[in-house]
């Protein structure tokens, strides 16, 4: 973890029905916890997708690019980092999960996302006022 | 599968990521094929839960019960089967999950849905209308 | 929650992907909600199930009745209680789960587990002895 | 659906629990169809995952990339395809994921696999020569 661009950590236990038959984590499941990090970040910084669903704000996946490096398996408590930026209309989530034990990096994942307000694709404006300052 | 009750039945195939780490299929995903198939059902009876939704009506499960017999495994086909009766204002489902291939029981369940018309516990008599040859 | 009978309770957030079309907790993952319980109870009680493993002990569920209550969704926290009995070759799992926020009751659950010892149904004694004193 | 370049297809039907609080399908269960139609396509050309299991070969995947294009929700049936080539030790996954009745392309995937033998990396022979003519 000697990256230092990180604004935002969230530390995650495995759950035991989250490992698979290979007795390690899912593949798919990594998704879920990238996924719950950016809702917990959101809330964090002030603006969750409750209030974001209340202003017709509707943030889409758009990409996830993900390496696979260590398995968590059952037991482990990983903490999940992440630093975003913009980039035209896209938001991108620089997203690694390591393990919190040993350090190894479990994932490191980029994720695309841009915005819908009131159905239509937007500039991203409600969002980058919202986050601006950790952009 | 001695019994003749059956009114539907749906083949599923076990997919290997709902397989947990004892090599079989988790306790917790049989709930969703029991959910699957009496979707499935309403959609085969004509009162699919989309037309439900558009009239207003939300079942509700208000309670489980499933014995676990034989656990199902990668690469298993299994047969869903069900019959509903109406009691009082519940509609109760008994569905048993079989192994195609053994003819084994995997799992027998009995689950009692309510229904809500228009976010108020109803008499059921909308979905009684429509399942009314079923019951 | 006027039961003093719990022996062990867990706090658990609900994650965001754990919400379904309807908005509220899938009826399956309150399964994962109760499993995460026990396996948590079992390490704080001193034996987990990493532990069941190495002992050649396999906890194998055979029942499970879950009355659904007060549905949870988005952001709710629950406290998630246990209280244990054994019935014969069966331990017997007690199991509520609370609105934490609320107070309401979630879901109550009476969860049947028998135990494996090398392949074969045990009398369960080497669980008795590990949890003889929350019996 | 314009490429011929696919030796695979499989056809899936969206599961209703599979549906999010949006409405439509969960990101993170893509990669669950995603992975459903490797193992259909390895057992379908002749080795299955069960199989390599015996032999000490366990795939293990080492990075997903995937563009969400248009949401699946439910009701709807994909088809979802492949095709495959090697890259040096790598087998490099091409899935394209298509709403069936519609023909739009749901998502697209690039999808990269290393071959641990005996729990080691292997330079894939094994794999290479069960599926040296899908390649």
């Amino acid at each position: 973890m000697d990256s230092n661009n990180y604004i935002f950590t969230l530390e995650i236990a495995v759950r035991d029905y989250e490992i698979d038959s290979e007795g390690i984590v899912n593949n798919a499941i990594y998704l879920h916890y990238l996924e719950m990090t950016r809702h917990e970040f959101c809330s964090w910084a002030g603006y969750s997708f409750k209030q974001m669903s209340a202003d017709g704000v509707v943030p889409v996946l758009s990409r996830v690019e993900i390496d696979y490096k260590t398995p968590l398996a059952s037991g482990d408590v990983m903490l999940s980092c992440l630093w975003v930026e913009k980039r035209g209309v896209r938001f991108v989530f620089h997203q690694d999960i390591y393990n919190k034990l040993t350090g190894d990096m479990a994932v490191s994942a980029v994720v695309t996302v841009v915005s819908l307000e009131n159905g239509k694709l937007s500039r991203g404006e409600k969002l980058y006022n919202a986050f601006e300052k950790w952009l």
